[in-house]
């Protein structure tokens, strides 16, 4: 599929033990080694599945990161670990890399716990300027001798986000020498929006024009006739010429980073002396690099977001492997993106917000009927929140579709700029709990916690697809301020309905069966794993009551009544925090009644939950069914 | 004090009840109402004191704003509400303008509850370009007509926020016709910083070149000579020849934004002249104005950062009349600075960073000494907590000083890029708590309950002044993750040692007093009114026991045995969110035992408090000495 000019009798990413390997390779064999690390991404990943077209897009970036630069003495900070598969390979876990994104198995991103060349957690995206940063002050305020080499990779939709643009900011006007590369492949894992990014395309790639620069720098450099000072003030001159031309001014230049770009970013040798020439050089500057998302296998390339992340597919043909058969219940996202648009249909008030999840959180199903009431912000969770509330302060029915995980960035968006003003928009947190594979960077496990201290916030979740649909068209009824619904990533248990559905009374949950020796508490979708439980643990003759309380915020308090009438125990279950969730609210309830009830919290404990799967994940917490049986067996009192 | 032109016959101010009045004066009355407004500014804030400088610098643009455009159909949208003090005048609050900032009285922010001309909620810096985005993307769908005119009023701090550059990024990329007013005054409350503040210096301010643009621009538009993308094109042009020019390049342009400026923003006729001119424009664009922080008063114009929220003064004199005696106990801030600069002293790994208030938290006392190793990165709290974690990561220990309600914004960096890495940042969160006057935008509530849901978190609030240092030599002795210590607004009850203190250990609280009756526990400062409603209620013959926790995380499960030895009734008091913070904690802990204790939580309850004094608030709230002295009595069955 890919092309292959490999040069079969010597495998060279095989000698590869460390990046000091790397180094000890002729400039000429670095080509043959990126083709190598092609192959063997498709191979592993088409069986293994994970990340795919990003790191295909920066293979001769990462080769050549490492080529030049003294790793890891110097550091790299990769901004959203996708892209940072080819480095993992030349970092000493090509053999480890059959259990990517396993249990035990190496991470799914950049990992300091894993490999001293992961220098920082990168799950969350535009976070590397300010990292790297962060360690280019520290080598200067050490005094380090020799010079310790910081490079933040980031992406042209990671620097859209505002903690980038804060980075950047702030970099230009502190004494040090970041270099800053963008990997530029002109897409999200939805197509790039937003005005930054229609800038970085007009930015002109010429390789004649940049080849003529810097030979001319080179040049004039030996004869020492450019001083630094000079130097910067002619490669400003230059771009101001540039952008007269272009008529579109240069945003790093206006910020005073120096800018050296577009270089086409598959030529690996150029790449390795383009970064030779600036890596020296004093004071942060930043190498605009063009790729191409997927680059090396033409299906990726052909459908770059589709194969962002493509399951399993058979290497040879592209075909994906992982398909949904007729009768396979939908995913809660699809759920939410076909019921939203059902809303809309019939309110023209609704609108819908997403962060760069357009396929995702599956928006994008609106977007495709009625695109003029769809936005899709980019990478600006912050953004997208106070956007939603200056529509919603006039009028409109902001529907606002982010991860749970990364809704944390809008934390003080939604007290201010929602809560406090009783905004009726409605957050629909997708990958809320325990998310599997792309392990603790990506958990939503403290959504309910954090939601819950929100004055006037109402919180809740469903533990159905069907649940889902109902919750989204009582949020729509509810108007007197903002309410949050979260659910999980992955499928429904059960094929699910179309069509209006009345809505739920606010507060309110819902009896599952009757019990009087023990009482289970639930929210969102570990009812299922609650409901098997408990019939189990009717064959063992444990008469234990299921409710699915639905709100967090506010409680049932007749349900709660009720459970404190029996006197028996209690179990509260829930994918998220045990610490401030519903554990908690059910804690305080009783506490505060003076009851002498039992009560314990099953959920996340407090600390972060490495990857793997969903349910071993659950397993490894404590609240899959199998631990819910237990506990309802030590609490009855009949074990 | 200030200049004074006003014609004393007629005064125009009092004549003005809401904005049509302000549309009916001639452009030539115009510098006689902004006079009168100084004039009233300076009278009453010289008594009843409040934000100063911000607002005296934003007569021009307020007066001329609500002269142009048709308020309240149209929206302001103010940005940090410091500045907004003229726009309260004009639109119906003169009379109630005494009452500022007090209990039932006047919002010291744009309140949307208090006016409809108060478009958004204003507290927190850098929301104006999103909010009102949304308002006019809502118009928009709406079809509204005639069109409704949407203005953003920025700062040049307020922009350099990463969320102010997300709606940038977004704005130039949606359908809309919003526009931006750049409020230009080079200050944040202190010097601005920041390299998008150097560019904005830069921005040329020639009247003359502005003003033939303008006129050449008006005369080609009359004879039909530039259709709207002509102008547009035209526009970039002249403004990438500009930065040729300046070898500066425009940004906002780089973004597709229109960019007009810089104006003087004190010639309230030419800002009327120019505001007409592009009020009708299509497409967002910019207008950038400079001004003077203080304008119109010499005091503050000499010293804008002393006069942002000076207190009462002399308004004759400019003399500042709140000022502390020598034997005034010290703020929690000075406390905090000073024991800064002592740690820095001995261990050369210690460095400060904070978000544009310097001298709010006192950070400026090491900066003083050593600015080297004091970062102030702007309003970008975000930023400021993963720079954090990049210093920490290679070996310097950040201390990181933010006020509480501004480090709601980096809630998502404090997960991902500090506690799961387990980096020893040490977060000293300032303004805990209930902040007074400031009001419902500014109150430190949450931090409690945000910051327990963090795995591997340590979380700690001072009692006094001593414990704050003494937490300070703890964190600093504490390298195995992040802790939080969060102190309150305000002074001290008592004077404070000096010098190296042993650090505690951590999770460790302490027995103040003995008691059976009831058991009382505190974090916090609010010990000293526990300690108040302890002794009352044991010349009631009820005897408290009272423990100051120290730490929330982890719990003292030493004293929560001790207390559960006892089986009295349990009272928790935090001057923050009874729901998941420490009282919600220990319900956890009892409630999980099956201990029938009762537990009283006070704290701030569920909702957000308005502004008053913090004695009224913590009235309000229920936890005062007198509402811990009625709790203890109710629950010691002693009434």
């Amino acid at each position: 599929m890919s092309k292959d000019v490999r040069s079969e009798s010597v495998n060279l990413l095989s000698t590869i033990e460390s990046p000091a390997d790397v180094r000890r390779l002729k400039v000429e064999q670095l080509p043959q080694l990126c083709d190598e690390i092609r192959q063997f991404l498709i191979e592993h990943l088409s069986v293994n599945p994970g990340h795919f077209a990003s790191s295909m897009g920066a293979v001769e970036l990462t080769v050549a990161l490492h080529y030049v630069f003294n790793t890891p003495y110097d550091r790299l900070v990769w901004d959203v670990g996708h892209q940072a598969y080819g480095h993992k390979l030349l970092t000493g876990r090509r053999d480890a890399f059959n259990t990517n994104r396993t249990m035990g198995g190496l991470s799914g991103f950049p990992n300091p716990d894993e490999s001293e060349y992961d220098t920082f957690s990168a799950g969350h995206a535009s976070n590397s300027i300010s990292a790297a940063l962060g360690m280019a002050v520290a080598s200067r305020l050490k005094g380090e001798s020799p010079r310790r080499n910081v490079v933040a990779i980031t992406g042209d939709a990671s620097i859209s986000g505002g903690l980038a643009f804060e980075g950047l900011n702030n970099a230009a006007n502190t004494p040090n020498d970041l270099l800053i590369i963008l990997n530029d492949n002109d897409m999200s894992i939805d197509a790039n929006v937003g005005a930054l990014n229609g800038y970085l395309a007009q930015l002109t790639t010429s390789r004649l024009y940049n080849d003529l620069r810097y030979k001319c720098y080179k040049g004039m450099r030996k004869l020492h006739l450019v001083s630094e000072g000079r130097r910067g003030a002619l490669l400003r001159f230059n771009n101001s010429l540039k952008s007269l031309i272009n008529k579109r001014q240069n945003i790093f230049e206006g910020l005073n980073i120096r800018y050296f770009g577009p270089f086409y970013g598959h030529d690996v040798v150029t790449i390795v002396r383009v970064l030779t020439d600036i890596r020296d050089m004093d004071g942060p500057r930043m190498l605009h690099l063009r790729t191409v998302k997927g680059k090396g296998y033409a299906p990726a390339e052909a459908d770059p977001a589709s194969w962002h992340a493509p399951g399993r597919f058979d290497s040879a043909t592209g075909e994906k492997l992982d398909k949904s058969g007729p009768d396979t219940p939908p995913k809660y996202q699809d759920v939410f993106g076909h019921t939203l648009l059902e809303l809309a249909r019939a309110d023209s008030s609704i609108v819908a917000i997403t962060a760069a999840m357009l396929s995702g959180t599956s928006v994008s199903v609106m977007q495709a009927v009625m695109p003029d009431r769809v936005f899709d912000v980019g990478i600006s969770e912050g953004h997208a929140v106070t956007f939603a509330g200056g529509l919603a302060k006039d009028g409109m029915r902001p529907v606002v579709a982010i991860y749970s995980s990364f809704l944390q960035r809008a934390y003080d968006n939604i007290i201010n700029d929602i809560a406090l003003q009783r905004l009726p928009v409605i957050f629909c947190i997708d990958r809320a709990g325990l998310v599997g594979e792309d392990g603790a960077t990506h958990h939503g496990a403290l959504d309910l916690a954090y939601m819950r201290a929100v004055p006037g916030m109402t919180v809740c979740a469903p533990s159905s697809g069907d649940m889902l649909r109902r919750l989204m068209y009582t949020a729509e009824a509810h108007t007197e301020g903002p309410i949050a619904i979260r659910y999980p990533r992955g499928r429904c248990r059960e094929k699910c309905g179309t069509g209006p559905v009345p809505p739920l009374p606010v507060g309110r949950g819902e009896r599952i069966c009757e019990g009087s020796d023990v009482a289970v508490l639930t929210i969102g979708t570990v009812l299922d794993d609650a409901r098997t439980a408990v019939k189990k643990a009717r064959d063992k003759d444990i008469g234990a009551a299921l409710y699915d309380m639905i709100f967090l915020k506010p409680l049932d308090e007749q349900i709660l009544e009720e459970v404190a009438a029996k006197g028996c125990p209690v179990i509260t279950v829930e994918d998220g925090t045990i610490d401030g969730g519903l554990g908690s609210a059910v804690s305080d309830w009783f506490a505060s009644r003076g009851l002498s009830t039992r009560i314990v919290r099953l959920g996340i404990p407090d600390k972060f939950i490495p990857h793997a799967t969903p349910a071993q994940q659950h397993k490894m917490c404590g609240f899959d069914s199998e631990a819910i049986l237990d506990t309802i067996e030590q609490l009855s009192g009949r074990v």
